[in-house]
């Protein structure tokens, strides 16, 4: 992977300064283009052997470009609000919004060669990094992010002449650090280690660009025509990315669905109610205030049949809970800065940080509910959001968070009952709107969005619970005893300290 | 202040009943309408004795409104991302925006209180806060936001009788610890701080409810009536917050202004242009490498004419630090979150944490410049600006930034010159639009907003550097030079350790 990138690629200074103004005006020109027409989010990755040109570069494109549209991240220590997040999130925070680019110096490619470089990982633990990434990456392509990946190369004795030259000159002798110099010694294992996790990352929407970093002028010439190559023809190419052949998603032939199954006649009194709820509501409240809920968190994710009672289910949690500690997100349409990114970004706003208990008040199911029925994104768009939602997911449990999701289901008769009776109460009046009754007509393909919806992101570390909500106090119980059973076994697994 | 806090107040269960389902149905109509129609903000300060109700009222506002709209911050101790900010920055952050209702139990008035009543401050410092709170609180209202806020207050009798009846019930002891006690002890201190901090923020627009926490019922219909009352008022009121009065600016009588006498023939060759910048660059960034540098950081903030040469200038800075410590800023018109907040937030976002240096192109000032000229926010709102401009700048210097602002003159013939430039030159060709050339017909009334704003914030603590900037060169070095002699002077004061 990197013989090309220890040829000693040079350029001579007339050529450079003959190229460069040329480049410099079609990247402006580019760079104008994509704020005003392309309206993509740009990445640029800029990764490889230290002192192999990665900081000089970001400092490149700043002067060459317009640097009120590039945000550069240097992605060093964590901040204690980012260890209290999973760990993707501090990157998913820095994304760049349509129209402009981030580059990052460390990237999530970063801590994963690292650790395997200093053997506090396994080879199955990089894979497993590495398959992240590759569906993060993938995420944000199919998203229209255009990622762009430079991994600047320096031989060994490329690597030991600019340390030593560095050291020579009082000027520059600062740079060199005793940490340099332990990490050349690591050059090999670290080579050995960056070789295998570039290739397998080297992707079809993402390749690796390996860059010999030793000339300045080759590595500013080759940087500045990669990135206008990549820009110009994203800009250019009328179309999106092309929207690809998705395989039908298939109905039971006998139209029997889980939620068909689901005993809707199910009820509690409301003596029996008001026993449980006590009950219930105190361990809610226990639990969280127990020393080890400082260590995780929860994500309670409510979706429904409109008129489901979510509100109500929701106010029986809140009810037993510390206000400091819980935040309801109420998930509408998106504003403008959160259609600038992804479509997870604003999910990813919410995330708790430990100690916290999030509710959200419909979720990023949407995508794969509204979206699929009302035919707001394309069925690629959604078909993959499965995925993407799941990995989503993986991520939110591998960080401690409890993550209990509940779809509300009623009959339709029963919501047709709670319509009516919506539109007579007064302070009712604002839960029924047109929309409703829209939505109420398209009954059955939501119905089979939400067994599709089940089918494919009910997993072992986050399986829906379906709540048969005819009943609401037989509902409310019900959700509440599973977010207690949910979080207790998290729980066990947390050291007492 | 707190004599009819402790009568004794009670409401009796019958009433209590009879009363709440009328005003539930009221405070959710009300809060529909607030998030439909009102569209303001509403902040609620939850302050007052330990135990007499704070935590207990935002649950009960919760459960009694629709929570989705209300959102709790509990401002315990700062996150470190808030302490590397000025002190005002996490709840800049946590503001609600128009249409939301947010609750802060830990509030601005605090730390100043507790601090005083450990006596960590003197009265001088005490009233110092009091005054940044007032006009904090001045600001937001200007801005539109309802500000509530309750001090739930408990005779000091009832204070020692509630800790003992909880001490006594097994369910409850857990909730009494040693702190308990302790902060019992300083009762009467507090009580005294406290009331002086209520006193002297008991503003005609942002007044203290102070209600007896003793009673349960007499707490919550308190609370649930005022608010009601509160947010009704607001919201039938058709009008916006009345527009005052406002005294005229007066130009001098002779129209001599600060920008007349700008010696704008001033200029630098090329070769000293040179060799200063590669003095000032290496200054610049050996400046910002000195460990010192990491508790502070700085702020550069650029307004000018229409092609006076920001973006070259700040391309001079920038090509003297290091990528990923510093952020540019290009501040254009505000998003949709932007929007739904007061004036200034969209700036508190991007104040620099310690050891970042943020460049602004193009500022607050914005309020006095553009919005004042282009008629785009009323007299009063550009004329309060000169005032919390003048705060928000303060805290800014009392959190160790170093903030420069520099305005590049030049004058109403070179601007067209450069127009004319512009419009030839390939790539500078997105640099000039129909808007520059309407602005520039208003050139009279910008230089006369630019004179009063000099007048009016530039301050010994953020004075503004007028650029000389007919001559490019001249005005570089200039900035360079005072950006050096700033940082310069500011890290003096800064230990080495």
């Amino acid at each position: 992977m990197f013989e090309s990138a220890e040829l000693g690629h040079k350029i001579d200074k007339a050529t450079y300064d003959k190229e460069v103004p040329t480049l410099r005006e079609a990247l402006l020109n580019a760079q104008f283009d994509l704020s005003q027409k392309g309206k993509f989010p740009v990445i640029i990755l800029a990764g490889g052997v230290d002192g192999a040109g990665k900081g000089e570069t970001v400092n490149l494109l700043n002067e060459w470009m317009d640097p009120r549209f590039i945000q550069a991240h240097a992605m060093g220590e964590k901040t204690d609000e980012e260890q209290r997040h999973p760990p993707m999130w501090r990157f998913w925070r820095a994304l760049p919004p349509k129209g402009k680019i981030g580059v990052f110096f460390g990237s999530w490619y970063t801590a994963p060669i690292v650790r395997r470089v200093l053997k506090q990982t396994s080879a199955a633990m990089l894979n497993q990094s590495i398959e992240q990434i590759n569906h993060f990456e993938k995420m944000l392509t199919d998203e229209g992010t255009l990622i762009i990946k430079f991994w600047f190369h320096l031989s060994k004795d490329a690597q030991e002449k600019r340390l030593k030259s560095l050291e020579k000159n009082p000027k520059t002798r600062w740079r060199v650090t005793k940490l340099d110099w332990q990490r050349f010694k690591s050059y090999d294992k670290f080579r050995k280690v960056s070789e295998h996790a570039l290739r397998e990352t080297s992707t079809a929407e993402a390749p690796w660009i390996v860059v010999e970093g030793a000339d300045t002028r080759y590595r500013n010439l080759t940087v500045g025509k990669i990135l206008l190559e990549a820009l110009r023809k994203r800009i250019d190419s009328a179309n999106k990315p092309s929207a690809k052949d998705v395989a039908p998603l298939h109905e039971p032939i006998d139209h029997l669905n889980v939620l068909d199954k689901l005993n809707m006649a199910q009820k509690l009194d409301k003596k029996k109610f008001n026993a449980e709820l006590e009950k219930y509501q105190g361990k809610l409240n226990l639990l969280t205030r127990d020393p080890r809920f400082r260590k995780m968190s929860v994500i309670a994710a409510f979706e429904g049949s409109d008129a489901g009672g979510k509100g109500g289910a929701i106010r029986r949690i809140t009810g037993a809970l510390d206000a400091r500690y819980y935040h309801i997100i109420p998930v509408a349409a998106p504003t403008e800065e959160e259609r600038a990114q992804p479509y997870l970004w604003r999910f990813w706003r919410y995330v708790p940080h430990t100690g916290h208990f999030n509710i959200f008040d419909r979720t990023w199911y949407g995508r794969v509910l509204v979206e699929r029925v009302e035919k707001y994104c394309s069925e690629a768009d959604w078909m993959r959001a499965y995925r993407e939602i799941n990995d989503f997911e993986q991520q939110l449990v591998d960080s401690n968070i409890v993550l209990v999701k509940c779809w509300l289901a009623i009959t339709k008769e029963e919501q047709l009952r709670r319509f009516k009776e919506r539109e007579k109460i007064g302070f009712k009046r604002f839960k029924i709107t047109e929309e409703d009754w829209r939505n109420r007509e398209k009954w059955d393909d939501y119905e089979r969005a939400v067994c599709d919806m089940v089918d494919r992101t009910s997993t072992e570390i986050a399986p829906w619970t379906l709540v048969e909500a005819n009943d609401k106090n037989f509902a409310r119980i019900k959700i509440l005893k599973t977010l207690c059973q949910r979080i207790e076994t998290a729980m066990k697994k947390i050291p007492k300290d």
